[in-house]
């Protein structure tokens, strides 16, 4: 399936209805650019409203073995009922944000009955320590791959205009370094933050873990796809397939922190013209989120110290983004208010 | 009357409400420090649910003669209009907001009947040219302040919990310069920007007009009503009216960019504890914003490049606002949750 590129005609037919709206041309800043974005998108000069889908994947990581976290790899389990009872930060805000919402377990080590309002989607009881061997097997990534297009089309045949995935998974800070450091060949040291809040010795022995399972994996050929097999999570690769799968439909997709950023990368590596149709929500405070974004030449609506992943930057950005389109469509123009030009 | 200070003990507890949600300590970044900004105010560990009024102040400029503005001085009364029937971008907001809204008219220059949905509060029909003479006598000015204080007490007694105040007056940038570069003693140089949209050559302009204004005030004491007499304008007088009145009454205030700024500038210089007040919701693009932000120690919560005025950057970040109490009300402990911790 072929990715549709972005409507050229709407967008500068939004661009010269927000030149028509009563304000001073350029006033509304970065607002003007996000109506005339999503017209693009949506192939009119005025979008709809956007009703948003928020699924949230989780994963285990086996190199949650190897100490990269502040936290147990149990916390992964734990946030799924917290995700699915509405609780998590994420299930706060699709609650206020009315969206679509999705739990998917693609990945959790867990044993006994799937949660209620968690959709077990499990490739296997987490990934395998990607300091000592290969993440998953090519047929584990490419079935990832696919749960994440396959909840992307769900979310799609629900009504969904705008999708957002999020996550939740022990160690997974650690994958994506690894994956982004071996896609993009930046510096792990500039890549690998503090996560959940490692001091500065936790963090120095994470970019060791890092550089070990970089060293491992020797990814001659950076292809997306090895470096998922290599260095992925489950839900990292849900995500790019999520992405792929709503780039593929003409959808748009709010990216939201540093995991988010990693999957994104997989997606353009795989499939160049899915960056079309990416928007970037937020910068993390997690070191090296704000490095990709600038590899990834995209600019970030907001920037608030934000760190929790789950797909709650993006979240938060959405209400922006809702009021930046509810602007496009209720402001009146010059001429329908009779307010004199410059 | 007396501005009561925050409650620190709120604040503290909303603190270490926040260390016990289910994230790690400090990863919702601002919008954990806008829960606690909130509690301190509202005295109480979990704020309440926010009920916002926008108020917007209507003036015109003498000085407007000296073509300062991109626009004709005759949009302020057609802009008149369109806040009060719905299709200015503050009218839009405010509707998606659900907000208690009212558009002030302090000083229009205009003749006629005061069109429908606009309360006729003017003072004069507009101020006086300030590049030639005091933009008002001492008496209108503490007129202004008056009708200002009179909108915040209506709106709290109305019900509302977070006061914003908006403007609409082609000139006021200009005025805005003054009284922060009289205030401030920053160079004007830095504090004039193309406001509505001048060019190069309009803003030397301006800028000329603005160093003429303040040598021909003068201002040696620069105390913040004679700054509002010599360079003010009724919309701005009205907003410190609004803003100390709101601090007096223990209920935070919204600001907005570069010209409530000055009214902040104005009601600071008269109270200083009304700062405690105020929270900075977005940096404008106009020239000078950032520096008086700066100035008066104030973090704008977003900068979006909006120089629109209106109240509309304020109504903006309000939707960040409130997902930021909701998370703080809805989401679980560690101990409720039975997640375990680092």
């Amino acid at each position: 399936m072929m990715i549709p590129p972005p409507d050229e005609k709407s967008y500068q037919a939004a661009r010269a209805r927000q030149d028509q709206l009563i304000k001073p041309t350029g006033a509304l800043g970065r607002l003007e650019d996000i109506a005339c974005w999503f017209a693009a998108r949506q192939r009119r000069v005025i979008p709809e409203t956007l009703k948003p889908a928020i699924t949230v994947f989780a994963a285990d990581h086996g190199v949650a073995d190897q100490q990269v976290s502040a936290y147990p790899a149990a916390v992964t389990q734990a946030m799924l009922n917290s995700l699915a009872s509405g609780q998590a930060a994420i299930a706060v805000l699709a609650r206020q944000l009315n969206a679509i919402y999705a739990v998917v377990d693609v990945g959790v080590n867990r044993t006994g009955v799937t949660p209620e309002h968690v959709i077990d989607e499990r490739i296997a009881n987490g990934t395998q320590d990607i300091s000592t061997q290969p993440a998953m097997t090519r047929q584990q990534a490419e079935q990832a791959l696919l749960v994440g297009a396959d909840y992307a089309d769900k979310a799609i045949d629900q009504g969904a205009t705008l999708l957002v995935a999020g996550e939740v998974g022990i160690g997974n800070t650690t994958s994506a370094a690894c994956i982004i450091a071996a896609l993009t060949r930046l510096d792990p040291g500039m890549l690998v933050g503090s996560g959940t809040g490692l001091d500065a010795k936790g963090r120095e022995h994470k970019l060791d873990i890092v550089r070990r399972s970089l060293q491992r994996a020797a990814i001659a050929n950076p292809a997306a796809l090895n470096a998922l097999t290599e260095l992925g999570g489950f839900e990292i690769a849900a995500m790019a397939g999520y992405y792929l799968q709503a780039a593929r439909r003409g959808m748009p997709v709010l990216l939201d922190g540093y995991i988010s950023a990693a999957a994104a990368l997989i997606a353009i590596n795989m499939e160049p013209l899915s960056k079309e149709w990416m928007f970037a929500s937020h910068q993390s405070a997690e070191l090296g989120h704000a490095l990709v974004l600038e590899h990834l030449q995209l600019k970030p609506l907001i920037s608030l110290g934000m760190r929790l992943g789950e797909g709650s930057g993006a979240a938060i950005a959405l209400t922006i983004i809702k009021s930046a389109l509810q602007l496009h469509r209720e402001m009146a123009t010059f001429a329908e208010a009779g307010v004199p030009e410059s």
